[in-house]
């Protein structure tokens, strides 16, 4: 078993870098509070006897030898980054089990037959730079590194600049690695476990989304002196779709979410009509036909809810992955390792992206899962208990050493 | 007749100060751009042989001497700030138009009974700090000063630090001066004028108006990994308040608006469920029993719809006017003037709100409007033709020389 208490204090250290303002996080990706992050976690890693590479997406990998050369590595990974109103947990807890694992391996004296790489993975979230998943996407091909570096912040910044002024492009290129397999151990960012009273969930699916975001294009008019008939009204227009977004997604349960999280009105003063409503739909499912039945209905509605308000609509995909199944050994692998140790489990299907979504494209991958406090997730009062914690992280060591062998 | 090339002239030299980014302004108050418009301002009344007073509010009173030593100055005021992405002549027109009486004046040799004082208020726009004129509402006794130098813009800077910074804080007590009359000339910012085919607009009444300031609290969460029934869904709510606003407005025509131009999520994040929506609606009516009813119609239906989707609701009144009905005399002298110089001319009630409305509360006071293209207002492609300004300056001059006697 993994020592309960030096993962607590390493999550605990690792979240007094970029303190939210209720408790959590606020340590967005390629901010210097990232920076900091990082070389926190590299000097726990060298003090563990593991040697860095970093590729030019400054995704970082931490590795401890194996014993066979030939063998190729098993990976362990997640993310350091977080929300702007972030949990101390969210990604930051699948880096630092992998780092504890590491640290109960040497303890133990057991050295494995495949290296095993510790990965912190470059803005998973998504929050300053969609899409989420950005760097282990272009790891695993999905996008390119030219399309990778131009995706900009709200404030104009983009990708390839902040990570250059943060000090984080590596030399190695994207992707070259290969992996034996892959493992992600993330909280579960919702209610189910805990309703069911389950100290893991065995991973078998991840669903699938898309981020629609939407350009509306009214006529900026004055609030006042503007008649209600001669209104070109955005803001009235996203109201309908969002309203729209809740009547599909309400008639594609059970299996489907959807809504919005971001909105920009422009020039959003109070006695402006706006000019132009931004926002983005995230619409998921396990489904595929439910996800892409979903799209397409939006696609269609939205542009008839705005053209009978004379707004101009337009829409991009600005994030999208397809439902994914997990390597079927290495989820055998994790239940087994949960039997094992005796902790009750159930097989769960991931409602969040993860990294192992793109890395499940060019290696066997899972992911393990443990509950959290109300299933509340990107939010600072995220919060797990130290026994979860452990718990999960004990099943990641068990499936790691059966993978890596010994 | 007024110099229409000059008070043009005058226009376009104002507008290269704080310019927009599609061919109108964004001069905001107190920003440094406001200080620079403010300078030539003087500048200009200083070479026209005014002498300038400026309040504790930064309002700046530039006086043209009468005959009369015991006569009460007429006024003749607006503003010269502007939204983020306002228009060249909102509120300009109506100050350099009274500097275009003045000059006129000089050009003629007549001099007045009653000295002239063109007036130039402060944060008459609202956009960087709620309310609307407020500068205006401090002199008329509507605020007091304490409350508005306590006015907070989206960055949390004050109104009274940020008047400082920009060294605008006279010596004069807000509110001391008396006035004979006041006269406000503005473009219409809607289409009335310019679909009658009229060159003036005889203002009898403006509209009254509130703001309400909604803060709904919903709860954080995960778009993806979050059932949709165990949402708590801020941004639902906000959606179904604006919808349901329209349909205040809507069964409340004719003579109603209403509408929404200022939504702020929180955290805005693609993949967060807002755990906060701010927003704020904008209600108007020249009905104050329309005005009042539309009020507490929406005051009672919110509280409902949050109450469903279980998020909290708050709201707060960040603005307000009653209806105004203008001086009948001064109303008359403004259309005899039109009358008289053969202009085409109708009585309207202003759609925005204006300082007028608070200079009504203290003195006789009335307005004139010319025409602006489409009806379009607080949008950088506002626009007036050179003849239009004129015919309003025109006006002006007549009737401030009727009311300020020779
Ligand atoms: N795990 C997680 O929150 N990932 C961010 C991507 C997503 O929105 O699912
Ligand atoms: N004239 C004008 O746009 N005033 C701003 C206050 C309002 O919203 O009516």
């Amino acid at each position: 078993r993994v020592n309960a208490d030096r993962l607590w204090d390493t999550l605990m250290d690792m979240a007094k870098i970029g303190p939210g303002i209720a408790g959590g996080n606020n340590r967005q990706t390629l901010t210097d509070a990232d920076a900091e992050g990082r070389r926190l976690f590299q000097a726990w890693c060298e003090a563990a006897g593991l040697s860095m590479g970093v590729d030019t997406m400054g995704n970082m990998f931490m590795t401890r030898e194996g014993t066979d050369p030939d063998a190729l590595p098993v990976y362990i990974g997640s993310h350091l980054d977080t929300q702007p109103t972030g949990g101390k947990y969210d990604g930051v807890l699948g880096v630092l089990a992998g780092l504890e694992v590491v640290r109960s391996l040497n303890d133990l004296g057991i050295r494995t037959k495949h290296p095993i790489v510790v990965t912190n993975w470059t803005n998973e979230e998504g929050a300053r730079f969609a899409p989420a998943m950005l760097a282990s996407g272009v790891f695993a091909g999905i996008h390119t590194q030219d399309y990778a570096y131009a995706r900009k912040d709200p404030e104009g910044k983009t990708f390839g600049e902040e990570l250059k002024r943060i000090g984080w492009v590596g030399d190695e290129e994207v992707g070259a690695r290969k992996m034996h397999a892959y493992f992600e151990y993330h909280i579960e960012q919702g209610p189910i476990l805990e309703a069911e009273e389950k100290q893991i969930g065995v991973v078998t699916h991840c669903q699938g989304l898309w981020w629609l975001e939407f350009t509306l294009t009214g006529r900026e008019a004055h609030t006042g002196s503007t008649p209600m008939n001669l209104r070109v009204n955005a803001g009235l227009a996203m109201s309908r779709i969002l309203e729209m977004v809740q009547t599909v997604a309400m008639e594609n349960q059970p299996g489907a979410v959807g809504g919005v999280g971001q909105v920009f009105f422009s020039p959003n003063s109070r006695n402006v009509l706006p000019g132009k409503v931004v926002f983005t739909v995230d619409i998921r499912s396990p489904d595929q036909a439910k996800l892409d039945g979903m799209r397409a209905r939006i696609e269609a509605e939205a542009p008839e809810i705005c053209e009978a308000l004379g707004v101009g609509c337009s829409v991009e995909a600005v994030g999208h992955f397809d439902p994914v199944t997990f390597d079927p050994t290495l989820v055998a692998s994790v239940r087994k390792a949960a039997e094992d140790l005796g902790y009750s489990h159930m097989n769960i299907i991931s409602g969040a992206g993860h990294d192992a979504c793109w890395a499940a494209k060019v290696a066997p991958a899972t992911m393990i899962m443990c509950p959290c406090v109300g299933g509340l997730s990107h939010n600072e009062a995220e919060e797990i208990s130290r026994e979860w914690a452990a718990a999960g992280a004990d099943v990641l060591l068990h499936a790691v050493i059966e993978t890596a062998g010994i």
